[in-house]
């Protein structure tokens, strides 16, 4: 119906995350309609960011330094470092622009089912990071999901004996979230960690 | 956050349909931690794409030649046309494998409010077909839309002069739909077009 070389394109687009093959049919045609406004401008941004962008050898962020801006950056605090699973959820985080430390990239979260080792993650790394500079409190902002809150418990008995402060993201009511669409585990959370109003 | 090259990659990739900032962010990073085996095929195969694919002077489809495998293929009848919207309709009736004439695309609808006229789609040459060839049957496979179905009506006036035989797809249940999930202009549809059970 259509040649081997589009058939391929549909093939690896229908791979990217949030396509099928379906989807990844239209994105081939979005494409061949703009040829110029989209098609080449994303073969050049996609070559620059294959020749470019280098996985930070410190905190496991993406940028074309190595170490990256984040890590670089006189103006952020040594002694406060963020764990995260992913470059994604450090992303997030650099978006709600509230944390002004450091970070650490995981790669992903301990699994049982899926035989993911300590050794897997970029935790040994981070144990020496400890050790080298002065670290005071590590936050973990994992997920709040079985394996990332399993991942949460192991790093808190392993930075605990490294003799660092470990704190965890709260969980609760997110901001605009209404009590009847919640899951009880949140509301549950949120009960527990209930705060005092007046002093 | 990241830096310029892997910014103006994601807002490419956000311009993808079906896909916006979140998901382009997404898809940028699973095409980073997927170098080997994702992104440098995905950029081959654009890069074969934009030198290989054309569109196809007779038919309007997409392929390496020009006229196309479709328009090229002696198995096919020469006598029926069918004319669609989008080369993706035309991939969709391909799929479907229940026609084997020619195919016209018409790259759109007319539209009085975004001010598309016959002359801003294929239609002069699907005319200009019937003059040259011995076209005998047109099939209009449009989108049961309201400018799909505007069209239609549009052609089926110019097809008719043109002295060949116009017609149309026809309306109904789709099979493995249950009436009471259908809109009821597909019901009426239906009921309008019922047809002998027993002869």
């Amino acid at each position: 119906m259509y040649g081997k070389d589009l058939q391929t394109l549909v093939q690896y687009l229908a791979k990217l995350p949030g396509l099928g093959p379906r989807s990844g049919r239209r994105a081939a045609l979005h494409l061949l309609k703009h040829r110029e406004d989209l098609m080449h401008p994303l073969i050049e941004a996609l070559t620059l960011v294959r020749e470019r962008i280098r996985s930070c050898g410190l905190c496991g962020n993406y940028d074309t330094t190595d170490p990256c801006q984040l890590c670089k950056d006189p103006g952020r605090d040594d002694h406060l470092v963020c764990v995260v699973e992913s470059v994604a959820d450090l992303w997030a985080l650099e978006r709600a622009a509230c944390f002004r430390g450091r970070y650490h990239v995981l790669g992903g979260t301990l699994s049982v089912l899926e035989g993911v080792q300590p050794e897997d993650l970029k935790i040994p790394q981070l144990l020496r990071r400890l050790q080298q500079t002065g670290i005071q409190e590590v936050i973990l902002a994992l997920n709040a999901t079985v394996d990332g809150q399993t991942t949460a418990h192991y790093l808190a008995d392993r930075l605990e004996e490294a003799g660092v402060q470990v704190t965890a993201l709260a969980h609760g009511v997110p901001i605009g979230g209404e009590l009847d669409y919640l899951d009880d585990g949140t509301l549950s959370a949120a009960i527990r960690a209930r705060r005092n109003l007046v002093a």
